[in-house]
């Protein structure tokens, strides 16, 4: 064993406290009653990076949540990681859901985790996968056998769609150039089946509004003579998707990539039991677009689900009122080549398009973010696997996830850097759910393969 | 001016001051919090009614909410008047699109109300309303003028649906016996347009749950591959509804009873201006079912409306989640001969068979009511419609209403009493609304109206 491996083992129980005190804090990005909380995670980070051995560690300001950036440079000759994680959080509502609280992490067995999980929001998204970075850096540091440079960007935004993050990529190139971006912000198949993501899907996210009377009525009175916003935003909920569960907007398939039947039967080779698949979720049957299996559903094909809908009284008991307005958060997912803002533009136009006349219908943008595949014949790519093999004892699969990094685009985009995605988590973790949790297994696997993503990167540029 | 009207005059002020304490009682019924003041304000409706001169009155337990009843019996040769109303107001969220807090009210002018209108949750339902006959009654006693028995029985549950009034009668059907039911719980066409209600739909109200997902799932990545509760929903509740707006449901319009050609433009002879009703609810274009006007959708058709509907993440911001469940509070109005029971049955049958397999569906009955008819030849309403011919100056116009009021078809069938709905108050205030309020015009009318209903009854029951 290394002596990286040495020192990882000898203070597993000190980096697992230092998660735990991380997850205390309630960083939520999306609501600004958590404000400071978002600040004090941000300068948690900064912290534990100077002591882990950073040349320098900032909390930077941008026009929203400050980015944590530090680095560590040992060389002109060596290559440059850039770390990228985040260090807010979903909302954790609905807080009643939680079996405990969920800022308050504990560790508990689960089925999959026979070796305990951490509970708390933001444990596997992405506190403890993006902690694991700052914990083997300071392993390598303490063992003094950093292998690269390392810089780390660690935002506050990635949960309200990194607003912020592509003006910083702008304004701070030359600080971080780099060789490869890192991130953990994504899974394994299962913890015997290790996998890299080399797809992500991108992200269109709208809010609508529908406004019928300019008040609320009461149903009787008006019940029949008027447009009921409710019901209307059901009807043009209802009509975006087809008999065959596909998307009814025109143009939305337009710049879809069509896999080859070569490649959607690779595709088809990585471990999917549909019984287990529905039974993790309780599902008595799937559902989706018509000729295509529940992995292609979730990785090469898009999606449109309503994220959140309310309206009128949804309180206890009955009350008979017509709403005046009804809403609804709307998200599609998208896959290469469709481009976000294109996409959210024809949504726009076609959501505007179907309302009857009797209404008014308002569409708010909130965030996309690009879909992206990355090459698996990549030194970088190649890196991850090795390590990945070190560790887990067999070669991981390539895997085209079904969620959105939008930061893999911007980070090509303007930096013109490649992104490894070397996730840790598992599907069955509840992210963005009550009851997050992430695997001390997951946890520790990632601190361990880490370093030795940095040796093989290290030798096949060397 | 009779010594009863000279009363009355006198008195105005005081009525006012009285109600307005009964209005700063938060008395929702729908809402388990508000428990204690729901009890405070029936032991106010005592209070007032021993003042008043009542022989006696009572706050009797029901298995919910207290029932008030009181009773001044003058002589066995007098008919005798039941007057029916409720203590107990609609919830009054949402809070925030409250002018002025809903409970503690306010007088403002307002261009239908220049001589100004109370605004607080109740003013006009029911409570205004209710009280009129109370300060009527003590107008009477404090003159010597009451020309009929009078029995009061004032319910806390009406807005929940008077599940515990039914039984109430049944075991008080002695005490409760009289010639007619007087109610003022409906309204005026307007204040130069008096009319009496001589029809009320019916109504079922259901609650409907679907389930997906047993757990809320990131839309990343399960999206596309799973069931989304939310989507089901809106498109289970787009189909119960036709191209033409009429209702999907099969077996919904059996029993509907069909006017007339000549019952039809009889009733199209009431003012009915379609530019004013879409102004005054702030409405681009009216709907509603095909082949039919506003006042008959509101009338003699049935609806469907959605009241409610809520479901995963409706916070500020985007959170990308596909829910475990998705809800909706739906109502349906009712006409002659519908049969409560038997739409919610059907509804039910109906809803459960639209599922999809991959989702699960419960339907929960909240409340009903059945529609009804008065005929406009009685004495009761030749009473109603002279006594207001008198204080408005011109004959009232019989008039169907949209709204259901269940009691009158329970008061027919467990006590055998017809009902006459003579109410004061308008379409524009706002009940079951932000800013409900209540004109002073229409409460000191009512004051003035109710005496001269008991001086007619009496005499062509004399």
């Amino acid at each position: 064993m290394s002596n990286t491996q040495v020192f990882i083992e000898e203070n597993k129980d000190r980096f697992l406290n230092e998660l735990l005190d991380l997850l205390r804090i309630p960083s939520v990005s999306a609501d600004s009653k958590f404000k400071d909380d978002v600040r004090k995670a941000a300068g948690f980070i900064q912290d534990k990076l100077l002591a882990a051995g950073a040349d320098k560690a900032e909390v930077m300001e941008t026009s929203g949540h400050p980015i944590v950036y530090g680095e560590k440079m040992v060389s002109d000759n060596l290559p440059t990681v850039l770390v990228y994680g985040h260090y807010d959080v979903q909302p954790a509502d609905p807080y009643d859901l939680w079996d405990s609280p969920p800022f308050e992490p504990v560790i508990k067995e689960t089925e999959l985790h026979p070796q305990g999980a951490i509970f708390a929001r933001g444990s596997c998204d992405d506190k403890g996968q993006m902690y694991m970075h700052i914990k083997a850096f300071e392993a390598m540091m303490a063992t003094d056998s950093l292998a690269c440079n390392v810089k780390f960007i660690i935002e506050g935004e990635e949960e309200v769609g990194s607003d912020n993050l592509g003006v910083f990529l702008e304004d701070n190139k030359e600080m971080l150039k780099a060789d490869i971006v890192l991130v953990s912000d994504t899974g394994i198949i299962a913890n015997d089946v290790p996998s890299i993501t080399v797809g992500l899907r991108g992200l269109s996210y709208v809010e609508v509004e529908v406004t019928g009377p300019n008040r609320d009525l009461h149903s009787g009175l008006y019940g029949g003579a008027v447009p009921n916003p409710i019901n209307i935003l059901a009807e043009m909920i209802a009509s975006l998707k087809n008999e065959d569960q596909s998307i009814n907007i025109p143009g939305f398939y337009d710049d879809v990539v069509i896999l080859t039947e070569e490649e959607r039967a690779a595709m088809a080779k990585a471990p999917f039991d549909l019984q287990d698949f529905k039974d993790s979720i309780g599902l008595r049957d799937v559902e989706g677009e018509e000729g295509f299996s529940s992995m292609e559903r979730t990785s090469i094909r898009p999606t449109l689900d309503v994220n959140g809908i309310w309206g009128g009284y949804t309180g206890e008991g009955a009350k008979t009122v017509i709403a005046s307005k009804a809403y609804a958060k709307i998200s599609m997912r998208l896959v290469p080549n469709q481009d976000p803002d294109k996409i959210t533009k024809l949504f726009q136009e076609h959501f505007t398009s179907i309302a009857p006349d009797s209404v008014s219908v308002k569409v708010t943008p909130h965030h996309g973010g690009q879909p992206a595949v990355t090459p698996t014949d990549s030194p970088a790519y190649k890196a991850a696997a090795q390590a990945m093999k070190d560790t887990f004892g067999k070669d991981p699969v390539p895997f085209r996830g079904g969620g959105s990094i939008p930061i893999v685009a911007l980070f090509e985009q303007i930096l013109g850097s490649k992104t490894v995605l070397m996730g840790f988590g598992l599907d069955s973790d509840a992210i963005h759910s009550p009851n997050e949790h992430y695997g001390l297994f997951n946890y520790y696997k990632g601190i361990e393969t880490i370093p030795l993503f940095y040796k093989y990167f290290a030798e096949m540029n060397g």
